[in-house]
């Protein structure tokens, strides 16, 4: 029983997608209030800074909902979502603040990412697992 | 061996997506088949009624697929999939009827899904698992 | 210790969309590098040949990022992941070549895949497991 207790499940899923286009990634504000330091420095490197940063947006929003907490709206903390490019390219989520705290309590120990976008429309999935 | 047949596992996965405007929500034969009482309450109190019944519609749709059975096109019984708000608003999935024999005939114990929508598209991922 | 490694567990995911006009399947030579026999076989006998090229192509776009190894751009032989129905209609991964290698490496037993297109857009999502 304490083995299959202790077995990986996946606590929780999440889709997001969004028009680029509606995400205000020009606004000062809404990009110091949503994204760390080094978030910022990756997405204005890439080729299409609006695309990259709508990307982490969505996937921001996908890794919230697969942690299975009620929304605070415009409250909820985005930037203690952090994503950035592992080794191999591929997005990695880190935890911080009140999202990390939330992962913990319910024994979420691993969130996998992924991202895309076409010319216009970005689109996150994420998966919570407690191992 | 017993342990390992038991610990969970991702039995199938499902993603799907419509335009809103494809889904005929305001025909009221096509949500009497297919959205249980409440959730035609749900949807009708939600700000986009239109969205809300898209975003459903293709839960069901991506359900049925995680499920991993053959379809049976319009005469798949998308009511017997039921999509409500937990206390947390995330979407949860109940299965009634042929729907939940399905499932139980291939050891699915538990389905996550998470739905998203923008002005103009609605798209839901599903995941069944054994545990 | 050994069970708990043993169980199964998501290595990856992967998600990707594209607009159905963008995928040149039109082309002879993008067509042959990319898709198997069978994969074109089964893609010209569908109603929509130009959609069922779209879907397998972002299909096979995501399952190489549920791998989770360094992307090679135009490179990367999508030819190695091999998508077919399955008896149930539901598209089956088959990896072969240096994709089969890369998913071995990485303790990859099992690739599950969704695949869905409107009439405008392609989008799969991919999950990659341990066993």
């Amino acid at each position: 029983q304490d083995v299959l207790a202790a077995a990986p499940s996946t606590a929780g899923v999440g889709v997001d997608q969004e028009l680029i286009s509606s995400v205000p990634s020009e606004n000062p504000t809404f990009v110091a209030r949503n994204f760390t330091e080094a978030e910022v420095a990756y997405c204005r490197a890439q080729p299409s800074p609006a695309a990259s940063f709508a990307a982490r947006w969505v996937g921001k929003e996908a890794v919230f909902k697969s942690l299975g907490v009620a929304s605070k709206g415009a409250a909820a903390a985005m930037k203690d979502i952090e994503i950035l490019p592992n080794q191999a390219g591929a997005p990695e989520v880190t935890l911080h603040g009140e999202a990390k705290s939330a992962a913990e309590s319910k024994g979420i120990a691993k969130i996998l990412l992924s991202l895309s976008h076409s010319d216009t429309v970005a689109i996150a999935f994420a998966q919570a697992s407690t191992a």
